[in-house]
């Protein structure tokens, strides 16, 4: 781990949004296993799928959390010291993006 | 539940896809599992943003996988029968598809 | 070109469809046309980005109709007649949807 | 226009990647003429889709550039200002990758 990411760390702590990313996690999961239940009881394929559809958007919105996240905080912070940090940060954000997007 | 929905249904039993698909989903559940430690354990955004891509992708491709299900049965026997209820199945299958491209 | 592909272009000919679909592409084309004279005028990033986005949708609107046309008739007609052409029509267009959906 | 939007656009000007970016499009809308060709000539759809993702990926890689110029130039400027306009451009920010996502 570099300096950055434990400095990134260090300004995370604690939060009311890391309870939250943990509840909505905790609902994904559970959205994941009763997929596998309707799959287990041979309920119909576009019932499952829309399902499923629902776990990817719950991911999805995740991301975009962590994202909004980890720009607000980390990658601003390297912007305002600036120097190759900054565009180290940058670069991984975009990284993530492109992830993301596919 | 209509009749071609039951009648999808019963094609469907007892199979070694079956079986696959709920060991993927197990796997999946694992992974949401993970990143919500992940989360707990204030891990690096950036490392939690790529178990939730992976977790995002394995999730797609399961959907995919039904999706080829069903249009191999479902719906190619709907279109062997034709009528209306070869395009509602269709349709149907379009509208899923939609949500997997969004 | 297989016989089968041939097949599945007779039975397009001239169709409302197709003047549609020459209509979308048409303003897609223009849309594109338009992003490119907001870079030249270096308009704001956000906005092009907008445009893009615009574009991009429209282009997805375009597959989602062409695959529909493709599984209503060349795939639903392979299914009726069967045999290896129906699984290969089927494979063929499954491997259109996880392009579409990446 | 803001006058954060224009101080956005002064750090543009004449650049090599505008140069790129006219070059990428130029390409993207030959893309799409080629399409209306290929529908125009009945050609396979299957063999039309394959061209429509290729225009599709073409267009999200020419979004991710900008994208990432805007987040290194304007969104990390604005970080280094600080106040509540490095919030507004962050949020301007994730709504288009939001946008990006879908």
């Amino acid at each position: 781990m570099t300096t950055a990411e434990v400095q990134c760390h260090t300004t995370h702590g604690y939060t009311p949004e890391k309870t939250a990313y943990l509840r909505r996690l905790k609902l994904i999961e559970g959205q994941v296993r009763g997929i596998a239940r309707m799959v287990e009881e041979d309920q119909y394929c576009i019932d499952v799928l829309t399902q499923v559809a629902a776990a990817t958007s719950a991911l999805k919105a995740v991301s975009l959390g962590l994202l909004n996240d980890h720009l607000a905080h980390c990658v601003a912070d390297a912007a305002r010291k600036g120097g190759p940090e900054a565009d180290e940060k940058l670069d991984e954000a975009m990284q993530a993006i492109k992830r993301l997007v596919k």
